[in-house]
């Protein structure tokens, strides 16, 4: 492994009740922005809930909502604005990952004299952020407890990632009884999210790497085992609770401890969610499994071990080659089993826009860890992905 | 799981070279209290190049040596008068557990009025602390990466634990190199204490922890495979690396998410090492398989998960109670092939002072999660440890 920083400062709430954590965390009398989505928040009783416990805790609140399924600059901005005008003391982000990913960039872009979109084209170094807190409403990104950001720029058709040691949440509040009413297909794109996440982080080029590989495996077969059980019975609290923990643990730094990631896949998927609009993870239960079997070769022992100890592939008798392939097969399979999507065409995508796509992925300056992604391996994922 | 709150704020800086990390986390002029053991660091030459990159750094350096493999409250006292007289900026823990253990009190020792016995008997409680580092040199108890500490204090024959949130290391610096001198007795005692730490945390009573049983299974299936090839190459800075992070991993609060440990084998070993200052790793291969082997009743099944996912047992035509035993009879069969102790008497240690050993475990207030003792079964699991 590579010589490593591990640092994550979130305090992480987790289970059901956590929200009397905003006793410690909030003063009287604090000015709070709170940002949500579409307002999904508002029909399951999760608005209802965090709002009676801020005016129980008397702070003084303030409201952005509107927050897109990828979260654009300019509602940002809009949060950037409010931030500034009336002072906001702390951002509370209640939502998914796309809403918390917008609340970073509004906590770094308060601090700034520069328009936001300076932050993801890293024109502008960040350098502290507006304290914020989370109260995660889905199981996908992890980003209530990391300090990564994915913004999309709706007029340029860019969407960037970027990250700071200044974004991590000051707290996160992850309760499972506010992803209980996700509806089935966003269940399914979450925890195909997570289990994308392991498998992005578990394709890198260093060796002993024990225990990493040892947790990346061991999320990804509690997800097998939880994942069925959860489609079909998706009210199931004790399930939500497990794939909840799943997402936290997933991308809070554990599993890149000594190594980078490869992210191939997530870049290709960026590229085509930036152009298509497209839910992140449906584009990535049919893209990374194609970037799986692109790049066996490059190191098949390590796909092989990836079959064994997550699909359990039986070895005997078999090239590395053969149980590799047949360790991506049960994988896409898998998703597939859950209802995630497996071809670009299912979302009504053909190639007309390919060179578009390879350009966004080549314009991205993150080399990737694994294998350096080129424009004909870009093209022949895409192709196998149709 | 039970509702939990998981936060550890330190940096841990890992790695070969990992030293340079004092760069950013220490300021010139900075006045330094070192704190080591019994001088194994000026042999091996970890004090050299620390001294050297503290002389580089142009702080002002104290130092406390002597620091016993069981801390006593009275050298922490010592480095408290030097913390109060100099008025000392940061503590740098150079050394294992014991060493880190101590700077622990000494840091929170160092801001109170009241003498540091009242910390572990909790007559005071921590309200702050002086920061410290820690270079660590041991893989072992994984105090570098945790707020736990444990103190003896040698006139009333007693060991406490304690924590306190103010006591997380600011920084740890964790560089295997540091470790490859250790000698073969206590590098095999850091080995059990590290998959203790693990058994530990994984026998409790809640459901639904399956993260954390695949976090605690896979640090065990880890040691299993690299503790043996590290006795035969001691001096394999890779396998060294693995063993310490590992120990990191093992005691950080990953493997209580959501669960309170046990304990139970650590109290009664502390009780034994109070009283015959034996090693305590050394204590804890003897006492914990007996510890496992009375409670097995308990939860047949959980033992038998254990066995299963640790040391992959064959299920087969077997009851839950055997495929238990069976776990419990591999992993001691596992440290005895390590060269740890299995029986009391390796000791010189006979039944003539169980009963003060009793009287210890009792007086501690802290009941075990799994089961809680009694000094029946205390008894039992001494007298099964002859």
């Amino acid at each position: 492994m590579r010589p490593f920083l591990f640092h994550n400062p979130v305090k992480l709430y987790f289970g059901q009740g956590s929200l009397r954590a905003l006793n410690k965390m909030l003063q009287p009398q604090q000015k709070v922005l709170v940002v949500y989505g579409g307002g999904s928040i508002k029909r399951n009783g999760v608005y209802d809930e965090v709002m009676g416990k801020l005016r129980e805790l008397q702070v003084e609140v303030f409201e952005l909502s509107g927050v897109e399924p990828n979260p654009r600059v300019e509602t940002a901005r809009q949060g950037i604005t409010i931030c500034k005008k009336e002072n906001i003391a702390l951002i509370l982000a209640v939502g998914g990952g796309s809403v918390i990913d917008c609340v970073k960039l509004i906590a770094a872009g308060a601090l700034i004299e520069e328009d936001a979109w300076a932050i993801p084209t890293q024109k502008v170094k960040v350098k502290d952020a507006l304290p914020f807190g989370v109260i995660v409403t889905l199981a996908s990104t992890g980003s209530e407890m990391n300090n990564n950001s994915v913004i999309t720029n709706s007029e340029t058709n860019e969407k960037l990632d970027w990250a700071s040691g200044y974004v991590f949440p000051q707290f996160a509040i992850a309760d499972p009884r506010y992803t209980v009413t996700v509806p089935k297909d966003h269940t399914v794109y979450g925890m195909v999210d997570i289990m994308s996440h392991c498998i992005e982080q578990y394709f890198h080029n260093e060796t002993n790497t024990a225990i990493i590989d040892a947790f990346a495996t061991g999320i990804l077969r509690t997800m097998i085992e939880v994942a069925p059980k959860l489609v079909a019975e998706p009210e199931n609290v004790v399930y939500r609770e497990t794939v909840l923990h799943a997402s936290t643990m997933a991308l809070n730094g554990l599993l890149t401890m000594g190594v980078y990631g490869d992210w191939g896949s997530h870049m290709v998927e960026h590229a085509v969610s930036a152009i298509y609009d497209i839910p992140h993870a449906g584009g990535l239960a049919i893209l990374q499994p194609h970037w799986m079997r692109h790049f066996v070769d490059v190191n098949p022992a390590r796909f092989a071990k990836f079959a064994v100890d997550v699909f359990a592939v039986e070895q005997e008798a078999k090239t590395l080659e053969e149980i590799a392939y047949e360790g991506i097969d049960r994988l896409s399979a898998f998703w597939q089993s859950l209802g995630a999507p497996s071809r670009l065409a299912d979302y009504g995508i053909d190639a007309s826009r390919f060179d578009d796509i390879i350009s966004h992925v080549m314009a991205e300056d993150t080399p990737s860890a694994f294998v350096d992604l080129q424009a004909s391996d870009v093209r022949a994922i895409l192709e196998k992905s149709l």
